[in-house]
């Protein structure tokens, strides 16, 4: 066996420097999932690895897989906690490109040699360790990070002020991939949804009240990602009709396999970007589905750009409000001027790190919302291809799982979940 | 002197339909501005004219000036008016051009032998003579049209239901110019700034408060506009600042001519269209005005469209609003998704119509309050350029004046003053 020389230094965070010698050490245990197990190493240091970057790039050439300890005597106020499951979203893929708005601090609290970021924004950890001062967590508590830019892509990491760095999970029911997908998409459609309720509400009181099959109706691209689908089961429970585009499939069986997919979940139409941006839209709008419009689409959820964004703008009612929380297309939104001023048509934006970090109770009480929805079996998670992250898996794995995350709307983006680490 | 056969008959508005040997009364009086006094025909039918087009084009192609009569016995709601002053808008061409969001209703009410439309969506007009159930108004009164579409253009007007369709203004130091001119520009700036001043507040409070210099900015292209210079001068009574983008003028006098003329009505900064354009502007905006961005420019007026709406945008703190009420450039609005999603940039329109048919109280309101600010002196009109318009001006000098309005962002555009009708 190789002699193990313990690490060389604390730094300010808890977060070993790397030593030059460490290694695996043959202490490990390896329990089922959702028990507490660390690799352990020398004098009780848990070995950890992380994504990380240090410089922005495709994540194929700029993500690398990092190995560093942690020490076993936490700060007072701090958790060690490792990672049950952790997804890949395109925001984190664009982060990684340093496209996204909000910019990672690089730094060496995990001793890389360059100056780094760990990626990840959302998943669901157990906490393995907890420091004298925290009050609110326990050993095998499931939590999940409280705000952005956690860097969930690791298997291990040590949280400081975890009282508020983290929100605790009622796991009961619910599995690690429930839990570690709810922070992101479906937090963004309820908000999305949930903050334009009264105002739909209002409308589909004056416009079709006492009308058979009336009702208000909200339009989305991106029908059949994350966002979409959380936005389609959402919005049948709370009453909303749904207009739903999806990207052709490879074949006509495939695409209507997923239409009656997203008609599964709760959506009342789904057509095709083809349909949608055919002609012949503004009149079936009209005729088939919204009574002459006399129902009205109040909110349009776009997340492609381009053309499509136009032509949600265009379907909305008389005030409704687009709102945009991606950009799928890469192209920016153009707006005739007469939906601004005739159509009185509103546009807006949606960030989820803005609201998270505006709102730590409301993302509290909205995750704890749909868990209990998820729990009772009226929610259900997108589905994940999912990636084994084993203490052995090859850092290309890892790499190539995200660089295949922005291949459009595909279900079955990827998701990390922790095994053997 | 010719035969003058009566009109025919009444149609229910109680406008004549034309009779075909309809001329001219020699019985005419002319009395000075200010005072009452019609063309009469035979019978006590008042001979009036008007511009009216029956199709869409330009200006100088379809505008045709129709002489009719009115009867002398009014229906009892209704009044008869004379105008005094009417401006020519922008809208007012694009009206005729059918570009507008609003298509006018054209009927035979003026008795012309296609049905027809009669512009101009403000004016000055004074009562002659008043229906036996009319309850709030008198000879003499002068008034303004409560909703747009009205129709001004004409030397006088039979009017429905006057009570409601009519607003009376205080004449009191007033001239004709100045009451004629305060519904469409100054009360769209009046809204426009107005609804939006509690929300700068509340960020000036946070933003700039206790600092020397402090306070909240907003920034508008088409600042020589009339809805421009209202703004200049109605922010600066209310404590904003403001940046104002114009065009340049044929020499660099004129521009500084320009310059100093919006300085003094107000304005904080001035900057062509050039400099707006320009590389340099983010950082001057930034250093030489908001004092590194602290203070906050939370409110955007857009009337061009293209590249300089974006400019608008892309000038506006975080959170900050853009309000669309003209396109003078004839391009879409296009938003960069990252405005929208990182910076919470939100987009609305603005349409004088809209607001006041949803809100007559509070047009009366806002046309009382600028009304009392231009009797005060601290309120000025914009500077228009005259058009006279007699019983014998030709129909050519008429047309004309409405063509040479949508020349840009010139002062000066056409009001037609009426004398000798």
């Amino acid at each position: 066996m190789a002699t193990i020389r313990p690490a060389r230094y604390l730094n300010t965070s808890g977060v070993l420097r790397p030593s030059a010698g460490l290694q695996r050490s043959s202490h490990q245990t390896f329990r089922p999932l959702g028990s507490v197990r660390c690799k352990s190493g020398p004098y009780g240091y848990t070995q950890a690895k992380a994504l990380v970057f240090s410089k922005y790039g495709e994540p194929t050439d700029v993500l690398n897989l990092h190995t560093h300890s942690i020490s076993p005597s936490l700060p007072a106020k701090a958790v060690l906690v490792r990672t049950l499951a952790a997804p890949v979203n395109p925001a984190d893929v664009n982060t990684i490109q340093g496209t996204y708005g909000a910019k990672p601090t690089f730094s060496s609290l995990v001793g890389t040699a360059q100056p780094s970021a760990i990626p990840g924004n959302e998943g669901c950890l157990e906490v393995v360790s907890v420091g004298s001062g925290v009050t609110s967590l326990q050993k095998g508590d499931w939590v999940v990070p409280a705000a952005s830019g956690f860097g969930t892509w690791r298997t291990h990491a040590l949280v400081e002020n975890a009282d508020s760095a983290l929100l605790r999970v009622d796991k009961d029911g619910l599995d690690p991939l429930q839990v570690a997908t709810v922070s992101v998409n479906p937090c963004s459609a309820y908000r999305m949804l949930k903050d334009y309720v009264d105002l739909i509400d209002l409308n589909v009181k004056s416009y079709a009240s006492g009308s058979a099959g009336g009702g208000a109706w909200f339009i989305q691209n991106g029908g059949n990602s994350g966002v979409g689908r959380a936005a389609i089961q959402l919005g049948a429970l709370w009453g909303l009709r749904s207009i739903n585009v999806i990207r052709e499939r490879d074949s006509p069986e495939a695409t209507e396999a997923m239409k009656k997919e997203l008609l599964d979940l709760g959506a009342t139409v789904v057509v095709t970007e083809k349909e949608f941006l055919d002609r012949s839209f503004t009149s079936r709008l009209k005729e088939e589905w919204t009574r002459g419009g006399k129902d009205p689409v109040m909110l349009g959820l776009n997340c492609v750009g381009g053309k499509s964004a136009s032509s949600i703008a265009k379907s909305l009612s008389q005030g409704g409000t687009m709102v945009t929380y991606g950009a799928m297309a890469k192209q920016p939104v153009a707006l005739p001027t007469g939906l601004l001023i005739f159509k009185d048509i509103r546009f807006r934006g949606f960030w989820l790190s803005r609201w998270a970090a505006q709102d730590k109770e409301g993302k509290k009480r909205t995750i704890e919302d749909i868990l209990n929805l998820t729990r009772d079996g009226k929610f259900k998670d997108a589905p994940l291809e999912q990636v084994k992250w084993d203490w052995d898996t090859e850092e290309k794995i890892l790499r190539e799982a995200v660089q295949g995350t922005l291949q459009g709307f595909r279900p079955g983006k990827g998701i990390f979940v922790f095994g053997e680490t």
